[in-house]
C-alpha cells in the first residue's frame, strides 16, 4: 500500500471502511496556523453521504477528532492526525458479498495482491471513504493557501451527455466559484443542472449508475510553481487526482482538445497589461512548461460512474473459481460525482501546498 | 528542478539541450542483466529529428555512452549513467530570442522561476531534448519487462481532426505492436495515416504545427501491480507522462467517454476461461482500484502541438517589459507526435518497473 | 517535523506527549502477519515507567489501540495505525515552567523553531514518550524477522563508569541474548549489574541523573543487506538511534576503538566452515562496504544522562530574555537506559526490515 | 545500489573507479549561484593521494568537468552534473585479485549481493574513489552556506594511541579552522601531528596501516535547524557519515564520554549575553533535541585503518571456495585519514544545505 506522499508537507492516510478508524497525518505544516474548525466541518459534509435524495441514504458522520498537532487554537508545527472513528457501518450488508468479485471494484485485484488478507468489508482500504481523511487534510491546505490569497473551487461539468458551460480560463473571478459553492448542486447554469439532476434519478429508479466531469480551477496562483522536469504541476496534481478512487482521465486547459487545433491558435500569447503579464487566451491551463504563469489553472477529472449498483450482473466466485451472479444490495450512490467535488478540490490545495 | 524519479528504481535525469551534454543516471537495476546496446540505440533513433520530412532537418547524434553501472557486457547493479554529449547546437539561432518570450514555452515562467539564471538557450532544461535520456532509460527497463513477458507498444491515434482506429482493448496482440512499430508512420489504419501525413505537411507549409494523441498499451502484465492509495498503476504512470514537455492530458481505458454511459454498461464484468480470469470488456484499461487486473492496459497521452513556429507571434520582451512580436526562426518540428511515442513508451516502461 | 522515515515500510509517528494520543502508521506490511498482541504488549511494558525503583513513578498505561490494517488476527497489507490514547497526564507539572527552559531540553531551540506554537507541556513533540509508538513499530517488525530466523537483542553494557562484559561478536548464541532479556536489570555480568543499579540509586537520591552505553546484536543476519553508497547498513540503522532523544554515539564492532590498531589487526580475516563463511574475528561489526557479511551485527549507543532533574539549575526565561533559575519538579528518570533498551532494538528491527 | 540522498537538495552519485566516469548530479541548488572553481579544485586537491609521503604514490586527476546546470559562470537551477573522467587505473593490479576476497573490503559481501556481476576492479563501486564526487558536492555546499556566514572545518584528532588537543566547543572561533585548514598536516598542536606522522611512515615500512579520528565543527548555524523525530541534526550528518567507507563510529559533543558523567555536569546551561543565546558548556556538540541552538555543533568521526595492506594475510578464494591466501600489491594508502578530511567537510556541508 502507498499511504504516503508528499515531499514539503507530508501525508500519511490510513484506514478501511469497517475498521475502528479512518485517518491522516499530515507532517511539515507551520506551526501557528489557525484552524478553522467549522470550515473543515463544512468540507467534510460537502462530502458526507446521506444529504440529498441523489446520493445514499447512508449517513456517515465524518466528525474529525486531531489527536496530535495541534494546541489551544493552533497548529505546533508537529504532525497533525485527524482521525475518524467509524460508526454506522452495516458489515452484515458483506458478508454475503465476501467471495463474489463486485465488478468494476478492486475486489478480485485486491484478493491477488493481499493474498487474501485484505479487508473486503465495503471494500475495505479501496473504499470510497477513504477520501474522507483526504477532504479534511484539503480543508486544511485551503486555509493555509487560502491566508495566501490562492482560491480552488469546481464545480459540475457534465453528467452523462449533459454539459455545464465551461470556466472561463481568463476571467474566471473569485466570486464566481463562491456562488457555484453556495448551491446546492454545484453547476454554472441551473437548467443544466436540473437535466442532471434528473439523470442521476433516473438511473437511481433503474438501480443502475451515472458519471461525470469534474472541472476544477486554482486562482492566483503565483507564477513559478512547479519543478520540472518531473514534478511539474500536471505531475504532481495528476498523480493525486488519479489517486482518487474512479478517476480515469485527467486534462489541462483545453486538455484533449487541444490536439485538434493548429499551434498558432493554441499558442497563448502573452502581454503586459498594469505590469502584469497575462495571456490573451488560456488554453495551457495557467501552466508553461511545467510551471504556472499566473493565469488561472483549469483542469478536469473524468469519473465512472459508480461499479456497486443492485443491478444483477455476471461475475466469478473467488472462492470457488467458477462463474457467478451478483447483486451488490446495499445503500449506494447513483452518482458519486456531486459528492467528489471537495475531494477533487482538496488534491488541488495539497498539491499547490506541496510547492508554495 | 526535480530531475529525480522513482522508488525501487531511481533516476536522476539532468542536461540543457545546449550544456555539454545530458543524461540519466539509472540506480537499483539488478546486477547481471545483459544489455542490448543496438536495441537501445534503436530506440533513440525513434526519437531523434532529421529522419524524415516530418520532422526538423536538425541531426542529433544521440549516442548514449555509458560512464558507470556496465561491465563487461552486463550491468553492476551499481548506478548506471548514460550521457548524450551535444552536438550540433546552433547557439546563435537563440541569441536573437534571448529576451523574447516564445508564447506556449517556458520562458517566461521559466525567467521568473530561476531569477534570469536558466538557460534559455534552445529551451535549456525545457528542452525537449530532455526526453533522449528518459529514452534510454526506457529502453534499459523494456528489456527488463520483455524478459518477464511485458510487452509495451503504442501508435498514433490522431493527428488533428483525423483518427486512426482504437486498439482492441480486450484482444489486443503483441503481434499488433508488433507490425505497427516497423511502421515508419505508426497507425493501424495506413490509409488514415495518409492523411495524417498531408495534415503535417500542410502545417509545415504554413509554419505552423499541429497535435495529436497517442494511444499505448501494456500486455501480459500481472494481476494484482500498483499500491492503492497514492501510487496506483494510474497515478503513478499519469505522473510520468505529465512530465513530458507538451502533455496536456492522460486517460486510461475509456477515459473521458466513460462518465458518459451507464454503470452497468461500463463495469467489465469478469469471467474465468481456462483458469484465466478475464473481462468480456475493458472499459477500465486493466485497471481497477489503481491495481492492474491482468487484461491489456490502455491509455491514451494528448499532445499540444509544437510551441515553436516560424509564424510571427505577438509577445512581451521581457527584458524592456513590453509588447514585441517573435518569428521563432530555426529548425522545428510541425509535429512532435510521431518521435513522441518511444518517449511515451519509456515512460510507461518505467512505472511498470517500479513496480515489478 | 520529520515523522516519516523508511522506504519498503514506511512509518509516520504523531503525538506529543499530553496531546491526545500518540501514534505511529506502518504502511508497506505484507499482509497475512499474525500479529502476536501478547509479545507486542509486553515489548511496551518493557518501556513503560513506573515499574521499579530506578525508574520514574509516573504510571503509563501504553496500551496500543489499533485502527487499521489488522482483521481477524491478521495484518491486512493496508497501513496499520496504532495509537495509545494519553491518560495519566499532570499538565499542571508543567505550567510554571512554561517560561523556563529546561537544560538539556529542546524547550529553547523549539520554541525557537516552532515561534513559540510548540506544545510545551512534558516536552510536547519531544519527549520521550514519542518513543512509545517506535517500540510498537519494533515490536511489529521483530516478529516478522524472528520468522525468518533474525533476532535482535541487547544489553546495558555500562552505567556511569561501571562497565558489564562485552557480547562476543564471533560467538554470541541467541540463547545469550534470550537470558538477558529475561533479568529485571539486563547485563551479562550480575554482580557488575548490581553496581549499577547503586549508582542509579545514589543520583535518584541527589536529585540528579546517570547516562550509560547499549550494546545492541542482530543475529543471523544474511549477507547481502545494505545498499551503499548512501543507504549503507550503517547509515540506515545510524540514522534511526539518532533520531532517540538522549542519543549522542553511535558505534559499530570495535567502534573508536578500531582507530587504535593496525589494519592487519583490524581487518576480519574470512575462512570457509562447512559451506559457511565466517570471519575469525568481528571487529568490524558484521558489516563490511555498508553490506552485511553474515556475522553478528554489534553496535553501541551513547545515550546521556536524563537531562530533567529536580536540582536547581541556571537557566533563561524565555519570556522575558532573561538569565533566571529552574527546578524540573516532577517525576522523572534518574536513568532512562533500561527503559530504552527496546527503544534501540526497535530501531534495529526497523532498520533491518527496511533491507529484507 | 542507493546513490540518492536529500530532501531539498537531492544527489545523484555514479561511478566505479575502473569505469569510464565517476560523477554526481546535484538538483534543486538555487539559481544565481557563482561557482568558485579554483575552490573546488582545491577541495578535490585535498583528497587527491599521490601529493605527499603520507599517501599513496597513484596519481588521481581528480579535475571535475561539468555536463550541465553551468551556464556562464552561475548555476542555472536545473541539476547540476560534475564528471570526473578516470584515468591513471591500472586494471593489471586488480586481475590477480580477482576471486580473492580482501580481508575488510566489500569483495565477498559486495559478490554475494551482486551475484558475481559486480566491477571488482579497484573495489568498483566500493571504492574509495566514489568519495571523489561526494568532495566536489561538498565543495559547492560550503561556498553556499559560507555565503550565509556558515563556516566548516576539521582536523584529525588522532592518528592510532596519539591525540591531538580537541576543538573548544565553546570558544571555536573561524580563525582556528582557517589556520588548521592552511597545513599540510591539519591538527592543533603541530608537536602532536609529527609523532603521527612517524605512526604512519612506521606502518608504512611495515607494509601495513593505521586508523584515526576526525573532528568536525560547524560555526554559526543558526538556532533551529533540525527536524525531529526522524530528521534531526545528528540523523541526518550520522547518516552521510556513515556512508563513507570506512567510517565505524560517529558522536556528538562529548559523545561517548557523556554517559560517565552526572546529568547537573552534561547539561549544557544557557545564559543570555548581549542578546544572543549562548550555553556555558558544550557538552552536546550545539545540538538539543535533534535542533541546532546556536553554539558549535562538534562531532567526531571513527576511520579503521585501511583494509588493503601489502602483508599477506589468510582469505578465502570466492571461485572455488577454499581457504587461500592474499597479497594486496598496489599502491595503497597507510593511511586514509588526512585524504579524508574534506570528505567528512563534505558530509556536513551537504547535511546542512538539506535544512537551511
Amino acid at each position: 500500500m502507498s499511504g504516503q506522499w508528499g515531499k514539503k508537507v507530508k501525508y500519511s492516510i490510513f484506514g478501511e471502511s469497517h475498521g475502528r478508524g479512518i485517518g491522516i497525518t499530515i507532517d511539515g505544516l507551520p506551526p501557528g496556523i489557525k484552524l478553522d474548525m467549522d470550515f473543515i466541518n463544512g468540507e467534510m459534509q460537502r462530502r458526507a453521504p446521506g444529504r440529498d435524495e441523489f446520493s445514499t441514504k447512508r449517513k456517515e458522520g465524518d466528525k474529525v477528532e486531531i489527536l496530535s498537532g495541534y494546541f489551544n487554537g493552533y497548529t505546533t508545527g508537529a504532525p497533525l492526525c485527524g482521525v475518524i472513528f467509524n460508526e454506522n457501518q452495516n458489515s452484515k450488508d458483506y458478508d454475503k458479498l465476501k467471495n463474489l468479485a463486485r465488478p468494476g471494484h478492486a475486489d478480485f485485484t485486491g484478493k491477488v495482491k493481499y493474498s487474501g488478507f485484505n479487508d473486503y468489508r465495503g471494500g475495505g482500504h479501496f473504499s470510497g471513504r477513504i477520501t474522507a481523511p483526504l477532504v479534511f487534510a484539503g480543508a486544511v491546505a485551503k486555509q493555509i493557501l487560502f491566508d495566501k490569497g490562492i482560491v480552488i473551487g469546481s464545480h459540475i461539468l457534465s453528467i452523462g451527455n449533459v454539459f455545464d458551460s465551461y470556466f472561463d480560463g481568463v476571467n474566471l473571478k473569485i466570486q464566481t466559484l463562491a456562488d457555484v459553492l453556495r448551491k446546492d448542486f454545484p453547476v454554472l447554469d441551473d437548467l443544466k443542472g436540473k437535466e442532471m439532476k434528473n439523470i442521476i434519478l433516473k438511473a437511481k429508479e433503474e438501480t443502475d449508475s451515472v458519471g461525470g466531469i469534474i472541472e476544477g480551477s486554482i486562482l492566483n496562483l503565483p507564477c513559478g510553481l512547479g519543478e520540472p522536469f518531473f514534478d511539474s504541476l500536471e505531475s504532481n496534481l495528476a498523480q493525486l487526482l488519479f489517486s482518487v478512487p474512479a478517476v480515469k482521465g485527467v486534462e489541462f486547459g483545453m486538455g484533449f482538445e487541444i490536439t485538434k487545433i493548429r499551434g498558432s491558435k493554441a499558442n497563448d500569447v502573452p502581454f503586459v497589461y498594469e505590469e502584469k503579464v497575462l495571456t490573451k487566451t488560456n488554453n495551457n491551463g495557467g501552466i508553461n512548461g511545467g510551471i504556472s504563469n499566473g493565469m488561472p489553472v483549469i483542469f478536469r477529472v473524468a469519473m465512472k460512474p459508480t461499479p456497486s449498483i443492485a443491478k444483477t450482473q455476471n461475475t466469478i466466485d473467488m472462492a470457488t473459481g467458477e462463474n457467478s451472479e451478483i447483486s451488490v444490495i446495499g445503500r449506494h450512490d447513483p452518482c458519486i460525482v456531486l459528492r467528489a467535488l471537495p475531494v477533487i478540490e482538496a488534491c488541488a490545495a495539497m498539491s499547490i501546498l506541496d510547492f508554495i
